[in-house]
């Protein structure tokens, strides 16, 4: 008899954005008329830019001729996209062969789990990127503590002595929640990290909205990092890449379990035995996402986006609201003063006909707060912001 | 301190093509003069057919224009795909609602050990695509079974009451063997699974290179099939897509966990929460494949190949060699006659200057044979048949 694996039934029984979506079709069906607005998924909504679509289109071309064509990649990767991220992403603090390429980092973070089995202990930031949680408990993981990230803590946990743990998820800047970690609360990871033979696993999907330099856009920037962190980051967001797929994770060869084995030997492992490389043509088009004409397009959509974090932000702060977030990031992380985030995203997608995202779908400490995109096209974003001020909240 | 999983000191130490990869750089450094012809991964050589890079081009093009854009996509894939997937490779004897577009076999072959968890008991085709195995000791797996597939057998196990398995996977056109399994045997496996209430994971990614019609294409051409059997298969080899990526999973929504409870839903919670769909270029090339010109197209390109096969077939036979497959399927299967598989590989890399995978490679099952693959260019095959005709073997 084929059993279902036990890990399953510890998960909810689906996923967040799905049951976002459920309700939103649902609603729909009884109100075909209503013209909503997705402020919920953080999906991208400007087209590729055009530098990008050339090298994507000479791309598929260039795979119908006998010169151009290529099958299976290199392991790890194209070589020059590897050496691009390398130096425009991490001034050369990690090496083109601690990079490999993927197809999302979601997918990464499901085969990372592999390296470190069901015995490892795990703590995640609540609230949290389902994918973390959920990724674990499929795996059989039976030890995650959900560290609180509220505004009474800068939405950062404190890494001290009280707590024991092998693995620790953190994503910066931060999905939900908008916050960035500074240098010094990076620093004390690391420290706790060093200290307790820890190992970081940092996601920095959002690292090109920070827009202050002295904040850390890498785990990579801080010393001491290189032994105790892997990073996971992606082209979604900072190119409009969430259709496309394209995604990398740094292993530095200094990171090791703790019987000295270095960890990138076996995620070589790993990605060479289940998966088989990212499209061809979406590494082209990352390579140009890469180029000087590219990153000058890229940028702009990015300032686009951070504009129409502002414009919501001004909309809700004049109703009342506290809003963190958005500043360094697409997402705004809305308190709603002891209300109930499923109470509310209701509130919005019936009265205001705006799609969010409720607090409570992130972890336990997401109670209480609504999460808005920046990611909106800038009409529709203005026209939230105009239900926003217009409506009269109870 | 962080540990290893356990389960990935089981592997062995590299995947068998980076092995392979490995020593043909290790040749070719001492030997730069050397021409070698690479008869060994099974990736394909020729374009990709006009129709199909159109389509793709088109695709790019869109992505980069208001009206085009498009991000992450629907949950299975995009709606149309799935459902000329059904009509073309299935008659329809699937829902295209059963089916979940990816973007590679071998990374759900990975993701799909999940469902059933590490106390299910696996049964292999010994020899056999690494990654069957691979994938289920990484999940923890501790009971496979090998089952022996070798000439006396036609290449294919009995499935009997002596078998206690809860999983079992099965290829058909077979890698590496190329032996097609027949309507009596697979009637001879879902028989078994229903029995015993075991589950196929039936392999069909070579599917496309049947040409006899009396040969099942697809295990849901067996009656009583969807209570018992998910299927795996690939654009890969139909379309020339190994470097674009394009892949489906079929899981009918009559395949039940022994609790009764559909393995749909948990393969859907999987998907949703590990994956985060194909790149939206390579599904809009998938459909273009799938059109009546792109069908023609392709079809033609998967002739070439298997011609390639007959002018390999043809050299090795007269060369005293007996040779399994290579008639429905790109592989090739030389009997060694008692040579160690390994030692040939290495006497056709520096003799010959052909590359091809060693049969121990698959499994012990697999020492005494060699794989080559019909999957080269046409002039690189007719001189490696060149090479194989003129050279005296010991």
């Amino acid at each position: 008899m084929t059993k279902r694996n036990p890990n399953l039934a510890k998960l909810k029984t689906s996923y967040l954005f799905p049951t976002i979506h459920q309700r939103k079709q649902e609603y729909l069906a009884a109100h075909p008329e209503a013209k909503l607005i997705s402020l919920g998924i953080g999906d991208t909504t400007l087209p590729i830019v055009p530098h990008v679509v050339e090298a994507m289109e000479a791309s598929a071309n260039l795979l119908g001729t006998p010169e151009g064509y290529t099958g299976y990649g290199p392991d790890q990767g194209e070589p020059e996209l590897r050496k691009k991220i390398a130096s425009q992403f991490y001034e050369n603090r990690v090496k083109p062969e601690e990079i490999f390429i993927s197809d999302g980092a979601k997918c990464d973070i499901g085969r990372l789990q592999l390296l470190f089995g069901k015995e490892a202990r795990i703590a995640i930031q609540d609230p949290a990127y389902p994918v973390y949680g959920d990724g674990s408990l499929m795996q059989g993981v039976s030890e995650i503590h959900f560290l609180p990230c509220l505004p009474e803590n800068n939405f950062f946990p404190r890494f001290d002595k009280s707590l024991d743990v092998d693995l620790i998820y953190i994503c910066s800047p931060n999905n939900p929640t908008g916050a960035v970690a500074t240098h010094e609360q990076l620093e004390e990871l690391v420290a706790y990290a060093k200290e307790r033979h820890a190992i970081i696993l940092f996601d920095s999907a959002y690292g090109c909205f920070i827009q202050d330099p002295s904040l850390p856009r890498s785990i990579f920037e801080i010393e001491g990092a290189r032994e105790v962190a892997l990073e996971i980051s992606s082209f979604s967001k900072v190119a409009g890449f969430t259709g496309v797929r394209l995604a990398w994770t740094v292993v530095p060869d200094t990171l090791r379990f703790d019987d000295g084995s270095p960890i990138i030997r076996d995620w070589h492992r790993v990605m060479t035995t289940l998966f088989n490389g990212a499209s061809h043509i979406s590494q082209m088009g990352g390579l140009a996402v890469l180029d000087p004409q590219g990153l000058q397009e890229t940028r702009a959509q990015v300032l686009h986006y951070l504009e129409n974090g502002a414009i919501l932000r001004r909309a809700l702060e004049k109703k009342g609201f506290e809003v963190f977030g958005g500043v360094h990031a697409p997402y705004l992380w809305v308190d709603l003063k002891g209300q109930k985030s499923w109470d509310v995203f209701q509130l919005f997608l019936e009265k205001l006909h705006i799609v969010t995202t409720p607090g409570a779908g992130f972890g336990s400490s997401g109670e209480g707060f609504l999460r808005l995109t920046s990611f909106g096209l800038r009409p529709h974003t203005l026209e939230a912001a105009e239900r926003i001020s217009t409506f009269h909240f109870p």
